[in-house]
C-alpha cells in the first residue's frame, strides 16, 4: 500500500543505528537516499537513540523520547542492528522487538533474491519472507518458578486470528505483485494444532473473505511444515515465491534464505504497519567486525529502497536497487563477506555514483 | 551409556512402521539387523501398531497396548515415520511425540555427516544434533478462546532445569567421544531471556557440576542464536561438532543439516532415555513417494545401527554403518533422492551383502 497519498514537502526519517555495524551501515542508507536528489521529497534525518550499548550506559534500550519522536514527527525510520548480551542482563529487553510492537509494525517483509552467483550463493532464489511481527513467542510473556526438580521456565506463544489474517492479507497482496503469484504457508500444526492450526486456517481463508472480493483468486497456495520448509529451502529454493510465517519461524527462515544468496549482508527488510514503515537490514550488529569499515552496506541501502517503495516512491527505490544490483553483478567492489576486498565506504561510493 | 550390561539371550525389538514410507524402510532396518547374524543376541521383532492411518481407522494413533508392550517386553524399538493430517483432525495427536514423552526418551540424537559429495551435498559436514525431546512447545499445552478481535490461541513453552541439565550432559558426553570435542549451545535468549536463558545457563553449567568431576574439562563450548545457527550451518557447516538445542530448534536444525548432506533419506536418529532407546529415521512418511519402492532405506538402516551402538553392540553398529557408507561412496546403487535410479529393495540388497 502506498502511504504517499498526500504529497509531502519533506520526508522525515528517524535514524536508529543502535549497535555495532548498525552505525556503519545506516550512513550508507542515508547516502543512498540523499543521492536520489529531488526525485523524492527532501529527506530530513533525525538521529534517535536505541540499543544495547545505550542500555549499558543509561539503563534503557529504547527511550520513551525515541518512540514519541518516531510516532509524532517521523514519516518513516531506518534501524541498524542491535547487539545481544552474552549473559543474562536484568532489565534488558530488545529494542527492535519492542519497536515493532509499539509501532504496530505487524509485517516484517524480507525479500531474498540472487543477483549473481555471489560467493557460495545459489542462482535460483527469488522469494520473500512475510513474517508476522507482533506475536508468537515474541510477546515475551515468560515466568520462572521453582518446581520439584529445580527451576521451571514457561513462555507463552500467542497466535491470534486478527494478526494471522492481516499478515495473510499482506502475503497475498505481495504475491499479487509478483510474477509467480504463489504463497506458501509455514506452520508446524502437526505439533501445534491449536496455535499453528489457527495460523494456517486463517491465512488459508483470506482469499475467500468477502472484502477481498476475489482479488486473490489467481494466487496458488501451498504449505510446508517449518522443518521441511528449511530443508526444501536448501534443496529446492526455486519452489518458493512468497512464504508467510509466524514470527519465530519467519526469523529462522529469513536467515536461512539469506544464506542461500551468499550473505546476510545482502538481505533487506521493512517492518510495516498500516501507518508507519521502518527499514532494517536483516543482519545483526556483528561485533566481531564492527569498527573496521568492512561491514556490507548493501542490505541497509536496499532497506532504504524498500522503505521508499512502501511509501510510494517506487522510482527512487528502483534507482537504489538497480545501482546495488549492478555493483554486485560487476563484482569488483565488494566487502569480504562476499569474497571481496573492499571497504564499506568504497562500496557505498560505488553504489552512490550509479544512483 | 551402554545398556548391554547383562548379557542378553535375545534382543526384543518393537517395530513401529506407522505410515507411508515408514513401512518400506523398517523392513530394511530389520534386514540389516538380521544380516549381523550371531554377532548380536538373536533379534526378535515385535510388530506394533501406531500412526495416522491407524487413527483414521480406529480412532487412536498410539494404542495403549503398543506402549505397554514397548515398556514391558521390548529391549528397544524402531519407528518408521508418521503422516500429518492436512487439515485439523479432532482428537488426533502425533504418536511419535507421545512416545518420546511416555517412554521418557529425553534425548533425540541426530548425527549428520557427509560421506561423499552426494547429489548437492556439502563435503565438510560432521556434526550431531542433540535435541531435547520432551518439552519446549512439544508439551502441547494449547488453549483457544474468543477475544475482542476474534480467536486467540496460546501455547505454553516449557523449559526446565532438569531437562536442560540432562540434555546438556548428553551433549557433553557425546562430544567426549568425538575428535573435536566441541559443543555449541543453540538458543534464542535475546528474545526468550527466561526460558532460553535457563536452557543456556543450565547447559553451560554442566561441566562444573560436582558429579561431572572435571570429565568435560577438555570440551570447548560455543553458542549461537538459532537463526544465526541455521545461517552458519549453510555457510560454514564445519564450525559445528555437537549442537545441543531445545526441542523445536533441534527439529528445524536437524532438517537443515540433513539438507547439507544431500538427503533427509540419509539421516538417522535415536530417541534415547536412561532405560530405553528407539531408532527413527529423520525423514517423514513422504506420502508422495510411498508404495513405489523408491524410498531411501539408508536412514532407517543407520538408525538401527545407532540403536545397536547405544545398546552396547558397537561392532554390529560399525558393520552396518560401514556397509551403508560403502554403498554411498560407490554411488552405483542409490535411490532417486540421491540422484540414483535404484529401487529401495536393490539398495537394501547392496547394503546387506556388505554386512
Ligand atoms: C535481534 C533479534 C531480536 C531479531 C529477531 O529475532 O527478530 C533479529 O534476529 C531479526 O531477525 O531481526
Ligand atoms: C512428525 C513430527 C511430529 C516430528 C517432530 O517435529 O519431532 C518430526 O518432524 C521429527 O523431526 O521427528
Amino acid at each position: 500500500r502506498s502511504m504517499a497519498t498526500a504529497a509531502r514537502q519533506s520526508l522525515k526519517i528517524g535514524m536508529l543505528p543502535a549497535d555495532g555495524i548498525g552505525r556503519e551501515v545506516l550512513p550508507a542508507a542515508r547516502a543512498a537516499i540523499i543521492a536520489l536528489g529531488s526525485s523524492i521529497p527532501k529527506p530530513e534525518f533525525i538521529d534517535l537513540a536505541a540499543g544495547f550499548e545505550l542500555f549499558t550506559k543509561t539503563g534503557t534500550a529504547l527511550p520513551d523520547e525515541t518512540v514519541s519522536i518516531l510516532q509524532n514527527e517521523c514519516d518513516c525510520a531506518l534501524f541498524g542492528a542491535v547487539s545481544s548480551p552474552s549473559r543474562k542482563v536484568v532489565g534488558y529487553s530488545s529494542p527492535i522487538v519492542a519497536l515493532r510492537k509499539k509501532m504496530d509494525l505487524y509485517a516484517n517483509i524480507r525479500p531474498v533474491a540472487s543477483v549473481a552467483a555471489t560467493a557460495g550463493g545459489k542462482p535460483d532464489v527469488d522469494l520473500v519472507v512475510i513474517r508476522e511481527n507482533t506475536e508468537c513467542l515474541y510477546i515475551k510473556q515468560e515466568t520462572l518458578q521453582q518446581g520439584e526438580f529445580g527451576k521451571e521456565a514457561r513462555a507463552t506463544r500467542l497466535i491470534t486470528e486478527r494478526a494471522s489474517r492481516r499478515i495473510g492479507d499482506m502475503a497475498f497482496k505481495t504475491a499479487l505483485s509478483r510474477p509467480r503469484k504463489h504463497v506458501t504457508i509455514i506452520h508446524k500444526s502437526n505439533v501445534l494444532s491449536v496455535t499453528d492450526g489457527l495460523f494456517r486456517e486463517t491465512v488459508r481463508a483470506v482469499p475467500a473473505l468477502p472484502e477481498v472480493n476475489g482479488r486473490y483468486d489467481q494466487i496458488t497456495i501451498a504449505e510446508q511444515l517449518v522443518d521441511s520448509a528449511v530443508y526444501r529451502l536448501f534443496r529446492e529454493p526455486h519452489i518458493f515465491d512468497v512464504m508467510v510465517a509466524p514470527n519465530l519461524y519467519g526469523d529462522i527462515l529469513s536467515d536461512a534464505a539469506a544464506a542461500l544468496v551468499g550473505s546476510l549482508g545482502l538481505v533487506p527488510s521493512i517492518n510495516a504497519g498500516d501507518s508507519f514503515v521502518m527499514g532494517e537490514p536483516v543482519h545483526g550488529s556483528a561485533p566481531d567486525i564492527a569498527g573496521q569499515d568492512i561491514a556490507n552496506p548493501l542490505a541497509a541501502m536496499r532497506s532504504a529502497a524498500l522503505m521508499l517503495r512502501h511509501l510510494g516512491y517506487g522510482e527512487g527505490a528502483d534507482r537504489i536497487e538497480k545501482a546495488v544490483d549492478e555493483v554486485i553483478r560487476e563484482g569488483n567492489v565488494l566487502t569480504p563477506d562476499l569474497g571481496g576486498k573492499s571497504k564499506t565506504s568504497e562500496v557505498v561510493n560505488e553504489v552512490v555514483k550509479r544512483i
